[in-house]
């Protein structure tokens, strides 16, 4: 109950409301510590509620202790039900996560009142980005895993294999290990597809003297890690070699910047800063990192425009690259803790084009 | 354009809206044919505006044919962007497929009225429901790849087995034929974990005489697929026989009733009936399917509560289980497509216990 006692202290102290109602699906796996819940409704005062539909709810009986667990039954509406503990609870202010335009009238017209509801999804965000003791175990357990998949990424490429034949062995690789999946869609990128971020992962062949980025992240205990390298099937060219340069330079700036109280778009310009000198500031077309945990994208954001400011208990990527349509792109990418002692980087492996 | 020729022929025939902004990523997926974009707005008259940020833009240019794609800058903000180009095609009644709260009042706000916003996320889903001939293809092939998967767990699960490891098997044959990855999180569920339906898959040991269910699921070019076969490992015992044997009955029950124009309800009653008459009607605790389409789980529902009829061109589930807490569980599922001449089955697979 540790974490939804968090959530209180920080929801309630400024009287702006006095309940608050968790729809959002990864909110409630992070306050629930259970994944099949429907909603959770947390009074100032009061034991908390999770409701759970039956399909999960003997799973949540079994797994979410210490909350009171409510079934839904069929035909019951969700929103009423909700609206309903609410007003029993004596809630004259409900926060609420995240919720579709649809449930929102809903649970507004059971309540009585829209002025009843107030839209917070920055509360559990907030709480979510300080990963505890506990949750950085987790990611460092999944980082480990991706850097597993990417020594075998290192052994696999070669130009006549497909890049989903590729995906194949890195995400084997990983689950053999005991990933419980992946963390999002492996991206193996070659050739021109590269230069797009999101590009790949195709039955293209691979070619000799291709570009591939490798864009992988192995998911533990529902925990996710994200770790990109950039390899070439083959011999790398000077040119391959002179943009490799410039991003790890970028990388290593960024990195050599990253601590609590630092701010995070300080930490981007880092690394932008170096790829501009470059001559190549137009092609790294995206921002230079994400927070990593229940979700392999979520605060705090390192961009340009980004008002975080990095904490102790952060787990964000560093991820530079450099994308020219129709020749190629590169991209490094590695999962960072922000520590006391400074910054860590959880997934380790070669910054290297080529496996040696 | 074909889709979006659809879109434009059933939302604006009624005239309650002469404008339609998607933001559902999924829908956007179906309608542009193309998955990093962020927004499209469909006018009644002229030319559709996908709006797509720096990350994927160069991709959308290659991909997102027929489009005018405009690129979303740093520090613009998309809300304002949809409004400006809504008020510049003179629209006055603008559907919105999904968005947050928050998103929808800046919306409501750069448009300059609530009023001018029509919550509707049911066009798009009723065009989703109906597969086209190119969807069933992919929808056939992921399926195939599902069915691949689950020859593989029937040689593979037995007693000393982790749960994770049979997955990890199952996952890789089918991504080395080319599957895009899971369709959702395969479940690997052992022993007393078979009895939650959403439970495994952990580092548990599978031992003689477990039941196992295994629900799997490939993708193909974002096409998913969704199936279940509950094993033994080693001998299976009369009880295990027993229930089997009424879960089978109730899939083939229900499997019978489907085609177009029955009710989705009717077809769920077949099988819930055949479990009630065998006394395990409370064990029973979800629907008999779903859709399967971009997503593994979208309309229509097959449940007592379902308001939808079958139709010529739906895939969904037809999955009914037992689940008897502490002792484990059965599910039987295959996806199935509602064709003009009756239903089909895209997954195949031994309907067995064992191996033979």
């Amino acid at each position: 109950m540790n974490r939804v006692d968090a959530l209180r202290k920080v929801a309630f102290k400024e009287d702006k409301f006095d309940g608050y109602a968790v729809f959002n699906g990864i909110n409630l796996t992070y306050l629930a510590g259970f994944s099949g819940s429907s909603a959770l409704l947390v009074p100032r005062d009061g034991e908390s509620v999770l409701y759970v539909y039956g399909v999960n709810y003997e799973m949540a009986k079994a797994e979410g202790a210490g909350f009171r667990v409510e079934r839904v039954e069929r035909c019951e509406n969700l929103m009423e039900k909700v609206a309903k503990q609410s007003v029993a609870f004596g809630i004259k202010r409900l926060a609420v996560d995240a919720l579709s335009i649809t449930n929102w009238r809903a649970l507004a017209k059971s309540m009585g009142s829209e002025e009843k509801l107030v839209a917070d999804n920055g509360v559990v965000q907030e709480l979510r980005k300080i990963k505890g003791e506990e949750e950085i175990k987790l990611l460092r357990k999944a980082a480990e895993l991706t850097s597993l998949g990417m020594k075998v990424a290192y052994e696999t490429v070669a130009a006549g294999l497909k890049e989903y034949e590729v995906a194949a062995e890195i995400e084997y690789a990983m689950r053999k290990q005991g990933s419980g999946g992946t963390a999002f869609e492996t991206i193996v990128a070659s050739g021109a597809c590269s230069a797009f971020p999101h590009g790949g992962c195709s039955d293209r062949k691979i070619r000799q003297g291709d570009l591939v980025v490798v864009d992988i992240g192995a998911a533990y205990r529902s925990y996710c890690s994200d770790m990109t390298r950039t390899l070439v099937a083959g011999k790398a060219s000077e040119k391959q070699k002179r943009l490799y340069g410039i991003v790890k330079q970028a990388q290593d700036n960024a990195f050599a910047t990253v601590k609590a109280n630092v701010k995070a778009k300080d930490v981007d310009a880092a690394a932008r800063q170096a790829i501009a000198e470059a001559g190549f500031g137009d092609y790294f077309v995206h921002n230079l990192g994400h927070g990593v945990g229940l979700e392999v994208h979520e605060p705090p954001t390192l961009s340009p425009e980004s008002t975080d400011t990095l904490a102790v208990g952060n787990v964000v990527t560093v991820e530079p690259g450099i994308y020219l349509v129709g020749y190629g792109g590169i991209r490094i990418e590695d999962t960072v803790l922000v520590g006391k002692a400074g910054a860590e980087k959880l997934t380790s492996g070669p910054y290297a084009l080529t496996k040696e």
